[in-house]
């Protein structure tokens, strides 16, 4: 065990070292009791743990692919609170043996995510543990105009989202049944990006309630109809459904706006605002399109197709 | 497993309500995506991770106990930085099932420690998990004179503690054992403090090289000197070591100066600095005493009085 410990601190301090992005931001460097950061004027922190065959499973992710995800579904979150990534730390529970190969994917993919959205590692530990997991804890530079709440959605707003829904669950199902079809979608699942150019339009324009889509469509509108007090009606236009989703729910016998309703893990930005607001942004962001509309609380927080997907569950809560 | 999440999140909701003596660094609260802090000028962030069977044992601690401890041992990584607590952020991995009665034991062990170090919770994540365990992402605003660092001993240095070790270690036999002598030596292991007290004092004199034991005396001698490049040598005069551990070590057979050098989890500060610096704040820390001198290299980092202990083993290790 202490030889494997010995090679991910190598290798997770070779990450740390690769990450020169945000280095201005770190003042003592991993190594010490604790990290030293640059003074941050809204310091913006999010935690989230991924777990083997709970949240991953090698039997259809790499290591390599299990490190980048973790980093980028770990910051999507800063991404929906409009902050700037600037330190990422890492909790490794290691299971023996953890051959070398691979310790070296893992990290691979720590590193290729942290690279990807100018993210220092900052730290973390590695212990013991039967399985596999990542705890992970992001602190971002929060904008300085705007702190996106889900609580802010009104009774009139309309309800967008930034991108396609539903990939990431049907993406998920395929690589279960091993089937090849439709590579595009189990990208989906592995590959989410936190949507940091997104959040950059939202915030120039002032949108005030944001959330990001991890546990399905449903499920997050559930979390912002309830803090805001609002009742929101969920629809989406056949013509905003992703055409791969489309065949694949054909071969499958699916509804594909349950799908959509229902999928998570796509880690879009769901968010309200006026039409009017919506008329501008859409300029920027071409692939957004409505989802639904706030209206006042009628004592149902959520209308939807009828469907018989549940929302997804990824085995977890924030709390 | 849905309503132990709904549990725990219940009561660590609770318990974030309770500690509001940081409150005021807290802007907006867990809920949303993130959690939005005041501005922090000197940010110091570390992490900790505690798992059943490796760092705990409820053979031998309470819930309530786990928790208290996870706490103070994650702080006292703030207090051996001079930073003070802000926020604390936990992820928590539990089995299923997990009685409420533990769910409720562990919440007030963590509200007692955030209490006692006057720390909020800022939020953090349950996920299932085969053994209980606590991810801890600690956030303090650190000096703003001084950030202590391992590198920071030179050649000439004496090599301070700033109380009594090897008493955690002998401790945890006595638990182990079920012995229910010496019960002041099992509480050294079940409540360790972080010592912010004793960091207070250190940096009002300027002194720049600090760092909690953990791992034992001569395991985290061994991380100054390197970091260092100084030879350490370690000595600790009879008069210093803890009676009750004497009394201890006569009834096993074992030598009161090899368990203090190597017994770890005792979360007292280990710094450096001239004698003429130690002579004055002496006053200030009675308990304070002579573990050694730092020398210029010589080849070996460490000359100890040969001992058959080897440092403590506590399963994790920092990068």
């Amino acid at each position: 065990m202490e030889n494997e410990f010995k090679l991910i601190e190598k290798l997770l301090a070779s990450a740390s070292r690769m990450t020169k992005g945000g280095g201005d931001y770190i003042k003592v460097p991993p190594g010490d009791d604790a990290c030293l950061l640059s003074g941050l004027r809204h310091p913006v922190i999010t935690t989230d743990t991924h777990r083997e065959n709970i949240h991953f499973s090698f039997d259809w992710q790499t290591p390599e692919e299990i490190g980048r995800k973790a980093v980028s579904v770990t910051l999507s979150d800063l991404a929906a609170s409009y902050a700037k990534p600037v330190s990422l730390f890492i909790n490794l529970g290691i299971p023996s043996p953890f051959s070398e190969k691979t310790a070296e994917e893992l990290y691979k993919g720590i590193g290729g995510g942290l690279a990807e959205y100018d993210c220092t590692l900052g730290g973390g530990n590695i212990s013991g543990s039967d399985l596999l997991s990542l705890d992970l804890f992001a602190i971002g530079e929060g904008s300085a105009d705007l702190f996106p709440l889900r609580s802010a959605a009104k009774p009139g707003d309309g309800l967008y989202c930034t991108g396609p829904l539903g990939l990431a669950r049907a993406g998920l199902e395929l690589l279960k049944k091993g089937d090849t079809d439709f590579q595009r979608l189990g990208n989906r699942f592995k590959f989410p990006k936190a949507r940091f150019d997104a959040a950059k339009v939202l915030v120039d324009h002032g949108v005030r309630c944001v959330i990001d889509i991890s546990d399905g469509l449903k499920g997050d509108a559930l979390h912002l109809a309830e803090a805001s007090n609002v009742t929101i009606e969920l629809s989406i236009d056949r013509k905003d459904i992703d055409s791969d989703l489309t065949a694949f729910c054909r071969k499958y016998g699916l509804k594909p706006e349950e799908v959509a309703i229902a999928g998570g893990e796509d880690y879009e930005l769901l968010f309200s605002c006026s039409q009017d607001v919506y008329g501008k942004l859409k300029k920027a962001l071409p692939d957004a399109y409505p989802v639904g509309k706030c209206l006042p609380f009628t004592g149902i927080h959520i209308l939807a197709p009828a469907s018989k997907l549940s929302s997804f569950q990824h085995g977890k809560t924030n709390f």
